[in-house]
């Protein structure tokens, strides 16, 4: 299943980097999405290869569609005819990967969330949705769900509280967090089949539990079909076919599984889900298997879990929840389109860093030493001061190359990471936004479903109350996506600016020291 | 008179930049050589043009071989012949330029000295000689020079010296410098023709006079003429057709035109001569002219310079002077390799942070900035001193790149500079030595001299004199060139390091301010 891509902005390759010129419009096949720095090796029309960045393409691929994810009775069943539903038994995959089908539908689940042409905002998956393919049309209707009643266990409800900042979840006392750590290779089937194994330990019990990476994709599939049409829950890092068992991909993989459990970890809806924290504190392979079962029976997923909203405020009324769903569609796309343009910059910035501007500082620092070496040559008497010099300061200069390529990797990886995670979060709100959208339009159609009998006019109300909740709902996330937001931003830059100081310090420190070996007496 | 351009190595355009990829071996059409930067504007075969940057070059013009250089006498009268030799009266050239046959005479000269492909070190010029066209073929043959007994007038002479580092030239009491100041541009010819002067004030007399560009080039000339076969007198700043009014241009050319005073006026041999003090302390028109037919007539030019030279030190002996004159010829090719290499880098660096890199620092700074105006429409409370921080953060990295763009004319300026001249200093030698190794094989045809009736014994033993009289002369020239050499680069690494410290140190500060206004409370 060859991942196409479509080209949204001209391209002009550097030479001798490997990288491909395209032309806005153009159609590429896709060759691998794993080479890591925001770059994404493509093949033209015409049999070239080469580079190119991941802003400048909307990657597609064939098939599956966006419905997926508003779907997830129907992706569940298509995620188990393809994946060997009775993963219980030995008849489980043996590999860290799926079959690469279900890999499709991975790649193409968070790739399409990023759909949205940056600086144009598109917003591709949002803009798909029609009325007609509103995710009730499957599973439960809008009308069992905005007629729905709260569920009878009141455990599993989901308050939501006024705080200073609006509505807010219900925060719990202590916080969660989990360390990932000591991937272990592993292999079933007397050698045949290998896979890494991941040991987590949570801070709660702080005993560890072990996964592999088709579990952490195990519960993103459970979590997204539970709390997909509400939360953003992000896409897991991509799955890789090759390579996968080099000691830099699995800590890199490592790396990103971390973010992605930490970011969960301080979800107050997600951490304390059932799924969760079976994830996380299972006791034994019985109990991990019995939990899975339970956990896929679970029928409070999709938008059925807007019914387990329980806001402490007043009712708010439709025009109110318009206005904020609309505010929150207009921040949450253009934040997406600052992000890239920041992801943009940053890879481009990456590359001149680990690239030609370290090549050039290699450069100047040879020629000073290659000319230090010619007045060595000389045998002009005294000339040892001038050449012990110019080679400190040609070896400067070669040290500084080795800085400024090692810099990124310090500085500039966090910024991106931070902001990729975002860009995968905020590749989840189209859907929220178009769910609640959708909901929106249902009701304004209540009085022509009084009208043609379906409903009566105490349904009417009670649509009016379940909206209401939806946007009690979205606004807590919103909170909790601003509250993150801050704090993660606040420190992201931080430690971007610590280290880009550090940097500019440690070479004008080094500078300093070279400089003060001439003398013009 | 079209310049042509032989492309020496590949060289790949950078996009976007005007420049224009060429093949080793093409040949190209000079359109500019005074584009700056260290590019030269070129078109190719096939009519694009575009920027090349000179080191990938070897500019040579029509037919005006090497050998003028060597035949003082025959250019003095080609160059009287193109350039209305009567300058005195009013049929002067009216432009700050001469005629563009002797202009293409002028670059040819500078050009085919350096047409020694860096890194292979061919050397050309000094290769084209052969004993046929030995420079006394013309002018005065090898045996009148050799056997040439010195001046009467003791006043001409040049002595040489034994000082700590082997043979010196005397150097004056006090030194010589000259200040180049307030270039005005005048008219004659009721405002027909306009041209600009100089103000030229020497320390030592502290009284101004006033020099066109023309002028100059007279200076030079006559330096050539006279002093060429045993000492460099580097090449004049370009001339230039177009363009020579605006500001730009004039404040560039004047630091050149002072850049190069400076250096004759260190040299004790140069900055003594009649026609140099001429040109520095005229009283009067009268004063100059007189002076200017005086020196005109001067015969005491080219290998003659030779007969001047009084070493106050024994004999050399044959293989002694050829052993220096090697390692003179090793050193300078080096070091004119060295040069070469550290000024391609140079340009290339100069290029890179007047360019892409400033433009990729102003697009993270707006970057930061335009992630900070979509926080600032969150409508989320407590905000501000995120995305005050950002802004302030977007602008540091804008001003940022303000200074990179602007910090190679504070550093790499002088760098480049300081090489150029250097350059045009090494690419005098190969005359030199060529000069020298030409007398060293007719020294050693002296036998067959004798034997022919051509010389006596007597004559032999003088010619012995003769060749080590030179061969001081070189080695006085070499040590002059050494410990000049040892200041300028101590002086060029410091201001160069200090600016770069400077610089780095002033980023640090800048992004210490910017980090300080993030807070993770």
């Amino acid at each position: 299943m060859a991942l196409k891509a479509q080209v949204l902005y001209n391209f002009t390759a550097e030479p001798g980097n490997n990288e491909l010129s395209v032309r806005e419009g153009e159609t590429l096949t896709v060759l691998s999405q794993t080479v890591g720095g925001g770059w994404i090796e493509v093949q033209d029309s015409s049999g070239r290869t080469g580079l190119v960045p991941e802003g400048y393409l909307q990657v597609s691929s064939a098939e599956i569609s966006f419905n997926v994810l508003l779907e997830p009775v129907h992706v569940s069943s298509v995620t188990e005819l393809l994946q060997d539903s009775v993963d219980d038994e030995d008849g489980e995959w043996d590999d860290d990967w799926d079959d690469q089908s279900v890999g499709g539908y991975h790649g193409n689940n968070q790739v399409d969330g990023e759909g949205g042409a940056s600086g144009q905002s598109t917003h591709g998956p949002s803009m798909k949705i029609s009325l007609n393919k509103f995710p009730f049309s499957k599973g439960p209707s809008p009308e069992v769900f905005l007629l729905a009643k709260p569920p009878a266990d009141s455990r599993d409800r989901l308050p939501v509280y006024m705080g200073e900042v609006g509505p807010v979840w219900l925060y719990p006392a202590s916080s969660l967090d989990c360390v990932i750590a000591d991937p272990k290779k592993e292999s079933k089937l007397y050698g045949l089949k290998s896979y890494i194994e991941y040991q987590l330990t949570p801070s709660t019990t702080n005993r560890p539990v072990n996964h592999r990476y088709k579990h952490f994709d195990w519960l993103y599939e459970r979590l997204l079909e539970k709390f997909g049409s509400a939360l953003p829950i992000p896409p897991l890092p991509d799955k890789q076919v090759t390579g996968r068992f080099e000691e830099d991909f699995i800590r890199m993989r490592m790396e990103h599984l971390q973010a992605w459990m930490s970011r969960m970890c301080r979800h107050p809806v997600v951490s304390q889900s059932d799924v969760f924290q079976l994830f996380l504190t299972y006791r034994d392979e019985k109990e991990w298997k019995a939990g899975k079962r339970k956990t896929e029976r679970d029928e409070a997923v999709g938008p059925m879990i807007f019914t387990l909203i329980e806001p402490e405020a007043a009712e708010l009324d439709a025009a109110q929840v318009e206005q904020r769903c609309e505010q929150y569609s207009q921040f949450t796309k253009s934040m997406d389109d600052g992000v890239r343009e920041l992801l943009n910059v940053g890879h481009a910035h990456w590359k001149r860093c680990t690239g030609p501007l370290p090549k050039e500082y290699k450069r100047i620092g040879r020629a000073f030493r290659n000319l230090s070496n010619v007045f060595n040559s000389s045998k002009y008497p005294g000339e040892e001061t001038l050449t012990d010099a110019m080679t400190a300061a040609g070896e400067t200069y070669e040290e500084i190359a080795v800085i400024v390529a090692q810099q990124p990797q310090k500085d500039l990886h966090f910024l991106l990471e931070t902001n990729s995670e975002y860009k995968g979060l905020l590749s989840c709100f189209p859907e929220i936004i178009a769910v609640h959208k959708a909901a929106v339009e249902k009701v304004k159609e209540a009085d022509r479903l009084v009208s043609a009998g379906k409903i009566n006019n105490n349904d009417r109300k009670w649509m009016n109350q379940r909206i209401s909740c939806m946007s009690y709902s979205l606004q807590a996330e919103m909170n909790h996506f601003h509250s993150n937001r801050i704090y993660d931003y606040n420190r992201v830059m931080q430690l971007y600016l610590e280290q880009q100081v550090t940097f500019y310090q440690q070479i004008a420190d080094k500078l300093r020291a070279a400089l003060s070996q001439f003398t013009t007496l």
